[in-house]
């Protein structure tokens, strides 16, 4: 009945572990850790991420993001340094020794980040890019896929299945918040979705709150719950001085608050029984 | 700006927090506390009612809950035992000690109900019947408020101002899901409207994940994610034969299940410093 | 399958047409008709209605509306004239001779409304008010039930199915849409509801343009999707002066574009072989 | 206020008349004619496309459609002929002088289209795909935007800024229904967009029944419902033998209730004074 097959439990009951190499040893996500992502939303300048890249490292941060091309709604904000970000994010992986996540929006940029990237992001805009998701089924690099907007649940992991049934086992599920009438919040983080996807599907599953909220004040209390109702972990917003951010200041935390969310993540996931690296 | 005046922060910053007396002292509601309600969906039967009560009772629950007029859907669905289920309640709560709460659908039940109930639930479909929010305005008797299925945030804070506006001050908020696309779960927990609602708001929040998500394998998780977003507590269906349920069977843990979240629940009210009575 | 069963197609095959007696001769609702409702969104004043009730008979209406006690989202809005109200509403019928709509709200006003209104209308917050529904299932009186803001077409079919499992067979449906995500427009009329209600059900179904869209200068167009979709009818709301209005002035027709929409949902009508009375 | 400007009636106040060459003349889309496109989900075979495009053809439509590469939610379903079937659809083309349509899924087929595709399609899954999006702004070819699935009306004119803005003023909206919590039918017409859309925009909008619905029994009411709302024609999937296309069949008209359609749609566009060629 379910239309996805790879991505099933039924065809794979054991968890799917994901393994980053990294400078100081690997970094794993999947069930059992308790990862931790972090960056701003766009590599801005050079000095500010690394600068961030370091602040992040000595907190205890997994893996780093940020964003070189930036998919805008509107054509007339800013949209990322592009390549000169790339290098950027290199240097800082080189700098901290923690890998680094960024999205990919067009094929034609697959040769080019393919190399250097150590996780290539799908955004919620192109769930649904299928020849996005067929080049990336052929490639061996991890690839975390993010929920769709309004994407159901079988949606998504038929989208995962392109990139499994292209060949790539190195996929990675990331709750981010769907649309709905609320309008004090900019989207719904759909929390059943978690105990849904273990129950359903072998695929890591991370929850990005700072884009599913797109407040601040809410990131920590819905970081937890995702922590708390079963997360592999956790990718947020942080900027050194969000209201100055070119792009989703809002919802970005300090340093200080993300330390503050950092310390009671790790305590719930110890809780929980998680390793945290 | 905000339409709500006596439900909001700026109106009374100090937390609400509802005294509900019972036989072995009071149980409260509020910020601070965990606070745990559990029982059958509808009272069924005296023999089984009675049972549930007291093997809740052993494991810990604060609060009986039971439906005596279920609102249903459908007119050819079990509609409740009304009268003859209030004195098995009554009965109960002479046997247990614990207090207890059901669902009052109609304006000409609340003379009836006043006297009796511990707590005075208003269910989803009735969270905009204006005329019977009035009348539980005139009362002081704690009103329990569930979240209309499509209702904003502010629509809800609204609804809660009409009981408070007509000086009935103890009001205690219950999200239980919204509705959206998504076909797999029988509603989606808003999870940020908890720190949402403790921002804008003094009143209690709880959280009601057994009709939230329709399934009986995700209660857990989704209420630890509850506690862990800053709910003050949560209400859960449990019958000691879910099969055989009259209603809304699905959704409900058998007796040992409901033991494993009420001890994860427990223990991650403690690590958030949460009073457990 | 399906929940309903006095509502459905299968059950009566042969379409429900709705008597409304009335001074110059009845006034029918049903397929093949192209009823108009048409006032104030609140009865303001007995001479505001009185007049508007004039300008809607000469115009060719063929029942008037008007509200007595107002459902507000807040406590603190204009909430109707109520007892007050209806006397004038019942001089505007003397005047007209046109049959008039309102709705009722409480289960305790049955009485009172009962023998003096020609619709009972049960508004979209009450949909699934099953205390009311089943009150309204004793009379003979037709009742027109909006769609609940969420509700499924089955949830609404399911609400009719009350009044006609309780002994009143004279049950109109009104799509007045339903809640998205869309912020430009108050609500989404659901346009295919209505083919789908006449394939599910033999009851008739009105559209109430000004509710769904909140924008006067969308009422036109949706009124007359609406008679090109199939519906039996609209209902629209029409105010001397719509700045002044008491209550959802910015979805008001003046008289002079009420005279437009008539016009072309007329010739619409036409077109479509419907007869206006 | 607004976030698009080259979209928007504030910055170009006539209506925007987008012009297809053809062999019997140009067929135009924009305010004032009803245009009517047609044809199978997907060119399945060179026989049945030639056959259905001359039914097309002898029935009035102006322009054909068919899908060369399907956007399929699995990656296990029939995803079109690919360059084989724009083989087939030029020769259609040449057999019955009309233009057609067909989608663009991926940047890298553009130079491969553009030369001989009359419109471009991008679909609702690609209204976010920003690098498609660019890449069709530096063409002159018309591009005809689906709404996304769950796109704002905002979100929808900022996507139709990427391409306008680009250079490429010949954009064509198309509603093609928003995905809701009703399950009756695949998503929900937002019948309210069109007038929105006329004054918000100066761009063309066609509304597409088949794919809104998901019901071939609604597309006739649902396309009348666009029509009489102000849209400027519709898209209607056809097939000689639904039940054996290989894609979207249970939404695809018969030739025979197609037929029906445009009678019925010819006569409501006349009564609207639109021209139909």
């Amino acid at each position: 009945m379910q239309a996805f097959k790879l991505a099933s439990r039924d065809f794979k009951s054991r968890d799917t572990i994901i393994e980053i190499p990294a400078a100081d040893g690997p970094v794993f996500i999947g069930e059992g850790y308790c990862t931790i992502i972090a960056g701003p939303c766009a590599v801005e300048s050079r000095e500010s991420y690394l600068q961030i890249a370091e602040i992040l490292k000595s907190m205890g941060v997994h893996i780093l993001r940020g964003g070189l091309f930036k998919p805008r709604t509107s054509p007339y904000s800013f949209k990322g340094l592009g390549g000169e970000g790339l290098k950027i994010m290199i240097e800082a992986r080189e700098q901290t020794g923690l890998p680094f996540i960024t999205e990919i929006m067009d094929v034609r940029d697959i040769d080019y980040l393919y190399e250097q990237v150590d996780i290539l992001q799908v955004g919620s805009r192109n769930m649904q890019n299928f020849s996005l998701l067929e080049e990336l089924g052929k490639l061996d690099k991890p690839v975390m896929l993010k929920r769709g907007l309004s994407a159901t649940i079988e949606e998504w992991l038929l989208a995962a299945e392109y990139i499994l049934d292209g060949g790539n086992p190195n996929v990675i599920l990331c709750e981010r918040g769907i649309r709905t009438f609320e309008p004090y919040t900019r989207n719904t983080v759909d929390i059943g979705a978690i105990p849904m996807i273990k129950q359903l599907s072998h695929l890591p599953i991370l929850v990005d709150p700072s884009h599913a909220t797109g407040k601040w004040e809410m990131v920590i209390p819905v970081a937890k719950a995702a922590v708390a109702a079963g997360a592999d972990g956790i990718m947020v917003e942080v900027h050194q001085d969000p209201e100055k951010a070119l792009s989703d200041g809002k919802q970005s935390l300090t340093p200080q608050n993300f330390n503050k969310l950092y310390e009671q993540i790790i305590r719930l996931a110890e809780g929980e029984q998680k390793k945290v690296l």
